[in-house]
């Protein structure tokens, strides 16, 4: 059983869900996913959480970061990639469900076929819930105490009807396309050390024909596209070169350098500095790849 | 086995007090409340462990937020709601111990009867510690060996002679008082959301006559009470009206909002915002509510 | 099995490493010593590593501070004082491999002889490993797998070559050296509460005769040694005075003192402040210290 939230470890909340868990399934092991999800940011936690489910062992994974808490969004159980997801349905779990880790490298680990097919459950079986709910914490009162219960062999049609799973809130799936000799991206994920993760992947890469050793041409501030969730204006355009690397360390100290990441994902670092800060690319962030010549 | 403390996450302190209870109860599950108590912040933690404590598995719970480590304060052993509390004798179990949970959403899943009568033991059993006792490092040396043991089976009557339960430091009652159509309470604590949780209760609002859906008249910096901890300088007087709902979700983004929160306490928030910065209202600080016309 | 690491917590990282472990190794306990050094700083995970893995149950320990992820620096398993230790070769792990934890009070409680003598071995064995290798995330790929196997039972010669231990990249011993009636030592580490950590230990203190309720003269900005790590420049000279006592609560607040940590180390400390702000004394900074007449 795994947890992943915003809320911080500097309060009881986090304990108050491992609590309610060990009293329900004394014997299930719980591990944390991360409790420091900026508050509120759900693509952030749909990114981290599609990321690392893969490694954790098939089980009940408990994600909540939940903006609407206490209003009309459903909670859900869904069966996918990995497991079952419980939380709100406001498209965390979507991208995690769903399998899609984008150039994940080691997609064989996942027990369950990440096909991008799931089923759905909403949560309406008070019965299994810790009453009274608080209307703002449903993380201990509905989400854990439904997880722990399917931990310990609830069958997942207890929850709740089953629902379509093309009626859950879905995130936008990152943007990337390879056309002209050039792959357009954005800004997936900046991790604690400034690396800043695309929504590229190595095949991606392999596409334009770039090599570890060469070079890469990168335009930030390009059009952004019409749908989809571009939160963020469009930077100041600008264009640079940046060596391709296998890792940050094969460049010196304080100089940029792309390489392929622990997602498989291309990703932008300073080696022993923070290239988000440096290169002011927030996630969403648009960004063009060519091989430079 | 719970461990809550102001030790912080940078350091080896929480892991060394982790080891050397894995090394004394190998079988003992070991849970954090939290390590993020502010440095020395004895009333945040006697709250946090009040309000967490219950939905935790009873059993033995350390904690320590000490300033006064290795100086003439007492160690104690508290057998009270929720299990053993072991740590510093200055307030920062009293709470906790005494089942006092303010207007806590779930009494029921306390197993042990939270009527406020403890036993205490002043730690005097030298054999049961990590010997020699550093002078500041308490809760590796003599609390977590202690509490390690009585998870383990050890007869509380070992850890030394019982001591009066009036002899016990005991943080004064968070300020709370309904007469004249008015409540009078005092700020309780600040979570990570910058949420402010109040002295005041379901109950208390329930007696003013307010009801989700209508609002509240919050009168901030009035006069402050005579004797307790009265450690905040009181506000600038000033008066608004704030809309009382079920969640912060209830209101548009930037508005603020009064709610029961998830421990039953009156709470006031800004829905995607930080409330206690936006009010300037610390903890200690008092507030007065009265149903709006 | 333990982790040490400066991958943070706020990314997926941590979690991958225990779900990694968790699937090779589904019964071996996973304990956390701290996942918050600061990014690259080699020294201060040494200085954790070394002063908190006595206090573990003896084990394998991966510890990940890894700024040359991914070059030529060797992987290593490291068989020393409490148990095997998995990370890289530059110098993490050869405090603690080593038994080096400067006065710490309690060597007995260490179950294996913390002689200085190891046995090393180079990680060259893909079989233990997750293929694909990330080239910057060899934490989950390669330390983790190896050090699950290893807690499963695997032979450490399986691991790959054995290596000569003088091979090892070592961080130099921290400087310490009584004489001429006086004690010349540096920073080794500052904690949460800017607790000022220094080499030397609670036996210079003897030999200096100096004795619990008196004073000690400190001088800062000492000549920098020729050799060794003087990453930090020195600072202005200045001499004062310091009441040597058993605890930081022993003066009052905002008052410096001396005192002998739980590691057995003199430190600097404020009572209910920050010493390592209030004297400008960073990590590796030098200091002599004598009795004050």
């Amino acid at each position: 059983m795994t947890f992943l939230t915003d809320y911080g470890l500097e309060d009881g909340f986090v304990a108050a869900c491992h609590g309610v868990a060990a009293r329900l399934a004394p014997h299930v092991r719980v591990m944390d996913i991360t409790h420091l999800v900026p508050p509120g940011d759900v693509r952030r936690g749909a990114a981290v959480l599609a990321q690392t489910v893969p490694y954790m062992p098939p089980g009940v994974h408990v994600a909540v970061v939940d903006p609407g808490v206490g209003t009309a969004r459903r909670g859900i159980a869904v069966a996918g990639a990995g497991g079952v997801f419980v939380g709100p349905d406001n498209g965390l779990l979507s991208w995690a469900a769903r399998g899609l880790t984008a150039g994940g490298l080691h997609p064989h680990i996942v027990g369950v076929p990440g096909n991008g097919e799931v089923r759905a459950f909403e949560l309406a079986n008070p019965k299994l819930w810790l009453e009274p709910v608080s209307a703002t914490f449903h993380g201990r009162d509905i989400f854990t105490p439904v997880a722990a219960q399917l931990a310990c062999g609830l069958d997942i049609e207890q929850v709740g009807p089953e629902v379509e799973a093309e009626s859950l809130v879905t995130l936008p799936t990152p943007m990337r396309r390879v056309q002209n000799g050039g792959a357009e991206g954005e800004v997936l994920s900046v991790d604690r050390f400034g690396n800043v993760q695309m929504s590229l992947t190595l095949a991606d890469l392999d596409l334009l024909g770039a090599r570890i050793g060469g070079a890469l041409m990168v335009a930030l501030g390009v059009t952004p596209r019409i749908q989809g969730n571009a939160q963020h204006a469009p930077q100041r355009r600008r264009t640079f070169t940046v060596p391709y690397r296998e890792t940050f360390g094969s460049v010196a100290p304080g100089e940029l350098v792309a390489y392929a990441d622990s997602a498989g994902c291309l990703a932008l670092a300073v080696n022993s500095g923070d290239a988000a800060q440096r290169l002011g690319l927030p996630p969403g962030a648009r960004i063009r790849i060519s091989v430079a010549e």
